[in-house]
């Protein structure tokens, strides 16, 4: 999600707002912490930390929605400061998706350093063993994403909005929160054979997993703070729901199609791990399959053998499948806009937004 | 917890209202599951099913308690219904609880059948290896009690009642969770020898970890539902807080002085997990501990050898000093009754509610 969004002065202004709003989120129960002994107070610091080092993506494109939106619509200051405690809490919501997915994907490093499991295994202050402090570490990964989802949930109750306002956000937040899970339940369920990879279920799952709370959720809490109508709310979903498809795709592509050196991750990741993406869903039902399948999901593939399978699943047609995927949720996304501008659904100001996050999506290498 | 409350009529009426709301809880996202695929739906059956299945301890006590204080305070039949969610809502909250506790536990049985991490990895509909199904289903664990937690405060945050009861919920529901997590993460910590093991910390999860959901949790909710003063919130919290603790410090001597036939519990568990209770922390201190260390935490202790370690206990005085601890907070307790009688604070059928509570945890031998 690197690069998303611009580092504009406003850009700025607003990230060190979150980014205020966030640490407050955090500061509310430092003192509670403490008084449960060092060892929880540690784990709320080390989630603090990592929690507030983001890129706080979802937040910003939420905050930068509303400011749009403000143009058109009346956002009063408090409403306004509302909306950064709920930006605050789509970003802790985040992280504890990023926690339990760690934890259920044994990962103890993100971006480049050790994640809070890794740390924690690291600095565990008593010399237990390495497998009890990895289990330590891995549990306390839970209970610390048990404790951000409770904390996301907390602020959206809690806010200082009407009550109509307040259940529209908690159905969205209840909305996301169910499908986020179902997305990520079949991501496991495909990494673990334990459901049969079709192209259905994957495209499924990619929407689920990741444009619903990616994009969906901060645009439609704007609409919703902003007291959008409910047809403009449905058309910045709807816009965000195949931004996120695509921007999702347009990763696996990369990831196996791409060049490493522009997009940092280890070359041929998905293919090492078996990832079951739409390249692969598509290239399962043509005759180069046998040729590609044995070495799928092979952890030590050979650099050599990966650009043979590269190439199998480019000359196969699945990069051309994928990409003509890609291209038709961007173009549905313009028509979204499209419309949204022809029947006054969509402000100008929102479909900026929205034309901004395109451009960072569509042709991007990295 | 088994047998703590009682079976009268009112009682299984009680039961079955509860039972609904729950069952209604799930019903809410039946459809939406069905959804996101046969994978998720499936997961949420499985969910439903297991959490309707238990004793409900807890929402029971809280709506006893609830109809207690309807014989001082004005409980509307709008505030009871309200209250009969909340309480599904606080079952719903166990679950959750029971869910990340298997999962960082690794069980997969629970009271004698199969867990939902049990019956999922048994039941995967594709055929993948027994690692992979495992690892399928522990995730799944994962994402259910996400859910669950979500599902809670979802309840909490919708409840119809004032603003400001609504509020003293939250505060209630938040303070609980950061409790119960922290007194979970101690006992992870002192499972994994990561924290170290003395009689404070054991004492404090103890209390953190049982006492602030099961008992505290259930009655301090009812008395702002019901409007009862705070200070009457603050006498039935402590009396809480004395019995959960008593409750638990007595399962741990059942569990290694008691009848196995009569608790159903494997004899002797504790000592094979090398369970840090009370009783092993003041044994620690003696000189009985070297000839009892070897074998603390041996998952092939013998029979014999259990026998010799539990006289061991009982000969360097653990036994007693626990059943002193025991016999302090029930005697705490008792005092707590007394003052809310003769201020006020606790009106008669609460006294009652509470005493019932205390007969069931004193003088157990299940």
């Amino acid at each position: 999600m690197s690069g998303m969004l611009g580092t504009s002065t406003a850009h700025v202004d607003l990230k060190s707002q979150v980014d205020r709003e966030l640490r407050d989120i955090f500061a509310r129960h430092t003192a509670t912490a403490a008084a449960y002994g060092t060892d929880f107070a540690h784990l709320w610091a080390l989630a603090e930390n990592h929690a507030v080092g983001g890129k706080l993506v979802r937040p910003l494109l939420m905050m930068e929605t509303i400011d749009a939106l403000a143009q058109s619509h009346e956002v009063t200051a408090g409403t306004r400061d509302e909306s950064l405690r709920i930006a605050a809490a789509i970003e802790a919501l985040h992280y504890a998706f990023l926690l339990h997915d760690d934890v259920i994907d044994g990962d103890t490093m993100r971006r480049g350093g050790p994640n809070l499991i890794g740390e924690l295994a690291a600095s565990a202050r008593v010399a237990a063993d390495g497998r009890r402090r990895r289990h330590y570490a891995r549990s306390a990964g839970i209970l610390a994403g048990d404790l951000l989802l409770s904390t996301t949930h907390q602020v959206f109750a809690r806010a200082d909005l009407t009550g109509a306002t307040r259940t529209r956000l908690l159905d969205l937040l209840e909305h996301t929160i169910l499908e986020t899970t179902a997305g990520e339940l079949v991501d496991v369920g495909l990494a673990d054979a334990v459901i049969t990879p079709d192209l259905p279920s994957v495209l499924a799952m990619t929407l689920h997993k990741t444009a619903s709370y990616t994009f969906q959720l901060p645009l439609r809490a704007a609409a919703i703070l902003a007291g959008a109508s409910p047809a403009t709310e449905e058309a910045m979903s709807a816009a965000g729901a195949h931004l996120g498809l695509a921007y999702q795709l347009q990763d696996d592509l990369l990831s196996t199609f791409g060049d490493s050196a522009a997009h940092g991750k280890d070359a041929f990741s998905d293919l090492r791990e078996g990832k079951q993406t739409a390249i692969i869903c598509f290239a399962r039902l043509t005759s180069a399959w046998p040729a590609i399948e044995d070495s799928f999901g092979d952890a030590s593939l050979s650099h050599d053998r990966a650009v043979e399978m590269r190439d199998l699943l480019r000359s196969c047609g699945a990069e051309r499948f994928v990409q003509d995927l890609v291209d038709e949720q961007l173009s549905a996304f313009s028509q979204v806009l499209a419309t949204g501008s022809e029947n006054g659904t969509l402000p100008c100001g929102v479909r900026s937004v929205l034309l901004d996050l395109l451009g960072r999506v569509d042709g991007r290498s990295s």
